[in-house]
C-alpha cells in the first residue's frame, strides 16, 4: 500500500492526498474502523509535506469518509467503501438499446459523426468548414471576460434568465436592425447555437402539413433536425443565384407546408449568396403562399466583397412571417455556443418557455463575453483580417479548381468552401475511397441532398487547410477524378 | 440631420459613426446614390475626430453599405435601404399562436417563471433555492480561464465535441468513482445543467409503459419535463427518511413504469436526505421489479456534516440500471451551464447523438472553466466556506420557524431550503397572499405534487436571504399562519 501514489502538477498536494486516501477506501484497501497511519507516517511514506497530509485528513473527515478519536487518530468510517451493503442484489443489468425511444435510434443512425470518414494522421483534409483557430483573436476575448467579470462578475456566474443576456439581446437588436430588419413586433431569444434555435423552432411549430419545403441540397444538421422532428421534406433544386423559384412554385403548387427552410447567404454546401433580386421575388412568392420561412443567417457576416444583401427577414418588412436563426459561430468562434432568433413577439414568448424546459439559459458568461467583445468593437476588426485571410484562400482554392479538377459545374460565391458537380454517373464517394488511399478527403455531396441525389458532388471546405496542403490536396482530386473519369 | 448623434463608453468611435451612418441609411434618410458628407465636414457635425469618420467610412464600404468614387468622395450604395424593392407584398402576418406544437403550449402553460409571484422591491423572497452569489470564488473563476486560455485558448474557441470537454470527463469519472461509482462498463455525456441532461434522457427514453414513478412532492421542473415528454406521473409519498418503501412496492405492483426518477440527497423540496440503508433497500426493491431509475444528484455536495452518503448509482454496483444526472448549479455557479449524465457506455452512445441534434455541444469555455477550477483544488476550499455559511443559516432558519411557523411537520436535513407542512385543510397559496402585502413571499408547495395534492405546504429556501430577513420574514409568516389558523 502507499507505492503507487503519484504527484501530477496543477493540483493542490493535499488533495491528492485526500483522493488517494478515497481510493483506497473505496476500493476496501482501507476498510471501515481501521485506523489511518499517523500524519507523520503517512507523510513518509507517500514523501508529501505533513502539512499537505494534516489537510488531506481534515478533508476526509469533512466529506465523512473518516473520523477522528481524540487522542488516537483518524478512523475510516464505516460507509466508506462503496460495496457498503450488498450491491449484488440491486446490480441488475438491462438492455438499454431494446429500451430506446425511435427518436434516439434515428438520430444515431442520422448521426454523421459516428458515420464519418477516419482519416489517418497527415491526411490533408477538405472537410471541416469550422474557422481557422489561428486567426481567433484570444487577447480580445481575455479582455472582455476580464472587463465583464469586473463590471458583474456575481452577476454573470447566478442563473441568467431563459430568454438571454439582455444587454447581449440589446445590442443584438440594433445589429439586426443595421442589416435592415424592421423590428417593431417582433423579439429575441439567445439559444445555444444555430442548432439549439432551429431544434426549438421545430419543436414549436405545429405539424398541420407535416412538411418543409428547403433548397436542395442544404445543411445537413438541418435534414437531420426535420427528419427528427417527423417533417417530410420537400427539397427544390438551385440555380446559379439561389433557389429556382419556378421549382419552387410548383412545389408551392403541390401541397402545403408548414414552413419553408431557406440558407441565402454561402449556402451550405453550394457556397451560392442568393442575389438582392431574387431574396425580394423569393419573398413575394413565400407571401402569396402563405408559407412561414425559417432564415439561416448562416455565415452572412463573411462577405468579402460587393453591396450589403439584406437577409430576407428584411425584405419581409413590416410581417412577422420569417423566423430568424442568426449566429456567429462559422464567422466568430464555435466554442462559444451562442445565437439568436429574431421573430414574431408572440412567438418568441412560448419559444421562451420551450427553450426553458430544455436547458434553463445559454451560459451567460459565453454571452457576457461575446457582448463585451462586440461592443469593443472587435468582431469588425476580427472581420476584416478573417475576410482578407479567407478571401485569399477562397481565391486560392477556386484557381486551383480551375486548373486541376474536372467538374461539370463549381459554385461558391466566398465563404468557407466551393461545391464541385462532376457528370452525372460520377461517383464522389468512390473519388473520396481514392483519394483517401493518398491522404486527401473532402465531403462527399450526397448526405446534404434530399432526395438521394447528389452522388456526383463533393464539398470543400479550405478554411482551415495550409496553401500548401490546398495546393497538393486539390491537384490529388483533380488527377484521381480524371482517372475515373477514363 | 446629424443631430442626434449621441457617443456611448466603452465601445470605438469609429463604429459608433460607422452605426449611426447605417441607422440613417436603412431609415431612409440618406438614400442609395446620395453623396455622404465629406470626413472634415462629418468630423464637425458629429463633434468627433477626422481619422473616427475615415474609418468609418472605410468600414461602411467594407460592410457595402457605400462606394467610394475616386477624387470625389463616398455615396450611399443603392441597396444600403432597407426597404428596397417592394416589401408591402412580402409582409404579410400571421397567428403564430394558431401554428403552434401542443408542447410548446404545455411548455408556456407549465413555465411557473411565467406564473410566477410579482414581488415589490424590498420583498423578503424565500422562493430561491439559488446559491448565494456573495459567497462566489470570483478570483479563482478568473485565474481557472485564464490559465486555461494560456494553455489552449485556440482549441477552446472552436468546435469541441458532442460528449464533452475530454480532461472534465476525465475529471468527472474520477470524481464519480470517489463517490464509490463503480464506472466499469459506464459511460459520461456532459449536458447544459442538469435540465438539459433529463431532457436528453427522457427523449431517449422508449415509452413502453409511458408512466415514470417518483417521489411525491418532487422538484417542478423535472414534473414539467416529464409531462411534456408525455409520460404519467405516479407520486409516492415520503417519509422522514425518504421515499415511503412500503407504497413504493405498492405502485409498482398496480403497473409497469419506463423508469424511476429520485432525488435521494436534499430532496427538493422536502430537503429530506435519504438514508444509507433506505438507499440500499430501495435499489433492492428498483431491481426486484426490473425498473430503471434516473438519479438526480442534485447538491449531494453540501452535505454539512455527517458521514458520506453514497448516491444510489454507487448501490447499484457494476449494474447499468441507474443514470445519474449531475451538476454543481447549486453548488457552485449556475451561470456556468455544465452538468453530466453518468450512465451505461451503450445508453451514453445514443444519448451523445441526441444531445448532437440538439446543441452540437455543451460551451468548451464553461467546461474548461469548470476543469480548471476543479483541478486547481478550488471546489474544496469553496465549498467549505459555502458549507459553513450555508449551515450556520440553516441553522438560523430552522430555529426561526420552530420558533414562529406553527407547522404540522418541518423537513430539510441541510441544504439550501427547509418544508412546511400545516395541517389539512390549511391554504398556504391564502398564507402566501396575506405575506406578499407584509412583503414576505415563498413558494406554495402545491407546485411540487404530482396529484394536485400539498396546498398545506409552502418552501422556504434561505440562501439568498439575509440574516435579519430571516428573522423578520419568518416572524411575519409565523404570525400570519397562525391568524389564518384562528
Amino acid at each position: 500500500m502507499f507505492k503507487d501514489f503519484r504527484l501530477i502538477a496543477g493540483r493542490p498536494v493535499y488533495i491528492q492526498v485526500k483522493d488517494y486516501m478515497k481510493h483506497l477506501m473505496i476500493k476496501g484497501a482501507l476498510q471501515g474502523g481501521q485506523k489511518l497511519p499517523s500524519t507523520r507516517e503517512l507523510s513518509t511514506l507517500l514523501g508529501v509535506s505533513r502539512n499537505s497530509v494534516i489537510s488531506a485528513y481534515e478533508a476526509l473527515a469533512d466529506d465523512g469518509f473518516t473520523y477522528a478519536v481524540q487522542g488516537q487518530g483518524s478512523y475510516v468510517a464505516p460507509g466508506a467503501a462503496a460495496q457498503a451493503g450488498s450491491p449484488d442484489e440491486s446490480a441488475w443489468t438491462l438492455d438499454w438499446k431494446a429500451r430506446l425511444s425511435s427518436q434516439a435510434r434515428l438520430a444515431e443512425e442520422l448521426d454523421i459523426m459516428k458515420r464519418g470518414i477516419r482519416a489517418a494522421k497527415g491526411t490533408i483534409s477538405f472537410t471541416s468548414i469550422a474557422p481557422d483557430e489561428s486567426l481567433f483573436d484570444l487577447e480580445n476575448v481575455k479582455r472582455a471576460f476580464l472587463e465583464r467579470m469586473a463590471v458583474e462578475g456575481n452577476v454573470l456566474l447566478n442563473y441568467g434568465y431563459a430568454k438571454g443576456y439582455k444587454p447581449l439581446i440589446d445590442y443584438l437588436k440594433q445589429y439586426m436592425e443595421h442589416k435592415g430588419v424592421d423590428m417593431r413586433g417582433k423579439d429575441m431569444l439567445i439559444t445555444n447555437g444555430f442548432t439549439e434555435g432551429f431544434d426549438l423552432v421545430l419543436s414549436a411549430l405545429g405539424r398541420k402539413a407535416g412538411a418543409v419545403v428547403c433548397e436542395n441540397p442544404t445543411h445537413h444538421t438541418a435534414i437531420k433536425n426535420m427528419k427528427l422532428h417527423g417533417f417530410e421534406i420537400a427539397g427544390v433544386a438551385m440555380e446559379r443565384d439561389g433557389i429556382h423559384l419556378g421549382e419552387l412554385k410548383r412545389a408551392l403548387e403541390a401541397r402545403e407546408y408548414d414552413c419553408a427552410y431557406f440558407v441565402p447567404s454561402y449556402h451550405n454546401p453550394t457556397g451560392i449568396v442568393m442575389s438582392p433580386e431574387k431574396r425580394q421575388r423569393l419573398m413575394r412568392l413565400m407571401a402569396e403562399y402563405k408559407v412561414p420561412v425559417i432564415e439561416d443567417g448562416f455565415n452572412e457576416e463573411l462577405r468579402y466583397s460587393g453591396s450589403h444583401v439584406a437577409p430576407l427577414i428584411a425584405a419581409a418588412g413590416g410581417g412577422n412571417a420569417v423566423i430568424y436563426l442568426g449566429s456567429f459561430s462559422k464567422v466568430l468562434f464555435p466554442g462559444l455556443r451562442v445565437g439568436w432568433v429574431v421573430a414574431d413577439q408572440e412567438l418568441i414568448y412560448y419559444l421562451e418557455s420551450v427553450k426553458r424546459a430544455r436547458s434553463i439559459h445559454t451560459s451567460t458568461l459565453d454571452q457576457s463575453i461575446l457582448y463585451q467583445y462586440l461592443l469593443g468593437g472587435n468582431l469588425e476588426k476580427y472581420l476584416k483580417r478573417a475576410r482578407a485571410e479567407y478571401k485569399r484562400k477562397y481565391e486560392l482554392t477556386l484557381a486551383c479548381c480551375q486548373e486541376h479538377i474536372p467538374y461539370a459545374s463549381l459554385t461558391g460565391d466566398g465563404g468557407l468552401h466551393l461545391f464541385a458537380t462532376f457528370a452525372e454517373g460520377f461517383s464522389t464517394r468512390e473519388l473520396l475511397d481514392a483519394c483517401r488511399e493518398q491522404g486527401v478527403i473532402f465531403t462527399a455531396g450526397d448526405m446534404f441532398y434530399t432526395n438521394g441525389q447528389g452522388q456526383n458532388t463533393l464539398r470543400l471546405g479550405f478554411s482551415r487547410v495550409a496553401d500548401e496542403d490546398i495546393l497538393k490536396g486539390i491537384e490529388i482530386i483533380g488527377r484521381t477524378a480524371r482517372q475515373l473519369l477514363g
